[in-house]
């Protein structure tokens, strides 16, 4: 099943999308439709129809109660940088102001001169959870959808702390749709994750090798504070960042950023001088 | 101008507090009545009035859009600390299921054996603010109030991002008023903050000392992302916590935790193992 919010006019609209249709479902977004507890059976809407390809893609979540980012989390990542897998995920935050859709620009402030990609599986939290078990995580997850967690690399490092490279406003698409998967393909099997500039792909990876898989996450979490319908966990990203290329490499003006999970979906975001 | 938000029956109510009198406002709390863009014109209310002896105060802003904490921020301490002073303000956040009453318990998760206190100066943004000059910073802010950061260290401490440590629910008191104040009161002249911890002071520092003041907090942040009314803005904790001390010393069930700020007001919280 896939869910997306929608730019209509007068403001947005969740959707479901079956095939080559959008049908409007009677809610402004699809945080608003999750924070319902019984909204799989909102789900049988005779709403206004759209053409799939006529849909213009607002931020999937337009405001989550959270938006809870992961570091250091492919296996693969932590051990070509020569490090010890951790025993704890690296939690950090991010705020609404930074999310976009999956097909809008993303505009580079003047203030950064360093903003990079980071291709990551997001994970959307359907239930309220607290203190919750593996099995009550799973349970609780509503679906998956593509991030890109667009860092400016020069801000993120000014001092130990992330937070003020990864919320700048306008940075970070997520979408284009919610996807309704088995968990365990997603774990186990593993999706195909990978970006693009321009073509060229920079990043590659699977999401069978999450250290921290999404289902342990949710678990993880739900031991500090209250998960809620439409938390975002975004889920860390693997090598090929450009902070890390020689030389290094970050995004510029007309960049084309393309971010893909095999069977959730595809963001399409041009870059520009803000 | 004290403004704060009250329990009542069915939830919680604006109030504006002058000499012993409590009135009620026409908002849920002191966020929704800091969203209406001409709040200061709402003050003059007929509403209930409550004797302010008889208020149960909730946490100030239940809902903030976000809650920005600083760290590193009192030169005293940094110096102490042999460290040089940093050209830029550490910013990491937390979340609003964090947030409690100026007088409510605060609940030790099993999760963490380790909870410290960290007595704060608290900023409230009154308007929406965007690439923000610091005159407009300075207009920008609502008022202060007073917070206790309480970290959970070895959460903190799991990985070089503190998050996980700092957003534990029901851990941070918020309150009890947002008081309006000269600014300049708090950034030249200096607030005295203390913490005691079962009548023993264990932090006390002048507000004067913080090294990156309210204004230009507020401006900087604003360069990041899009500040908004209601939003919190944690402005560091001076020396003496209880992590840092020989022994170490953390909260445990019974203690009573007392954070001051002079002209600001007081929380007054009692530890209780969860």
């Amino acid at each position: 099943m896939r869910l997306a919010t929608v730019r209509v006019p007068g403001g947005t609209k969740a959707v479901l999308i079956e095939g080559g249709e959008a049908v409007e479902l009677g809610y402004s977004d699809v945080g608003a439709l999750l924070a319902n507890p019984s909204w799989e059976s909102e789900l049988n809407s005779t709403g206004t129809v759209h053409a799939v390809d006529s849909l213009e893609y607002a931020t999937l979540i337009p405001l989550p109660s959270k938006i809870i980012c992961v570091g250091h989390n492919y296996r693969n990542h932590i051990k070509e940088m020569g490090r010890e897998l951790p025993s704890h995920p690296t939690l950090f935050a991010k705020f609404s102001e930074a999310l976009i859709g999956a097909n809008d620009v993303i505009y580079l402030s003047r203030e950064s001169q360093m903003y990079d990609w980071e291709a990551e599986l997001g994970v959307i939290v359907g239930k309220t959870l607290r203190s919750c078990t593996e099995e009550e995580a799973r349970d609780g997850i509503a679906g998956f959808t593509v991030i890109n967690d667009v860092t400016a690399r020069d801000w993120q490092n000014r001092t130990l702390q992330w937070l003020q490279g990864k919320t700048f406003e306008g940075s970070t698409p997520v979408g284009a749709h919610l996807v309704t998967l088995d968990v365990d393909t997603v774990i186990n099997e593993g999706l195909d994750l990978s970006c693009e500039v321009n073509g060229e792909q920079v990043q590659h990876a699977v999401t069978s090798d999450l250290l921290f898989d999404p289902v342990f996450l949710v678990s993880y979490i739900s031991k500090i504070l209250t998960l809620r319908p439409g938390d975002v966990i975004a889920t860390g990203t693997p090598g090929g960042v450009g902070h890390a290329r020689n030389p290094q490499r970050y995004l510029k003006d007309g960049d084309i950023l393309v971010t893909k999970i095999e069977g959730v979906g595809e963001l399409r975001n041009i870059c520009k001088s803000a």
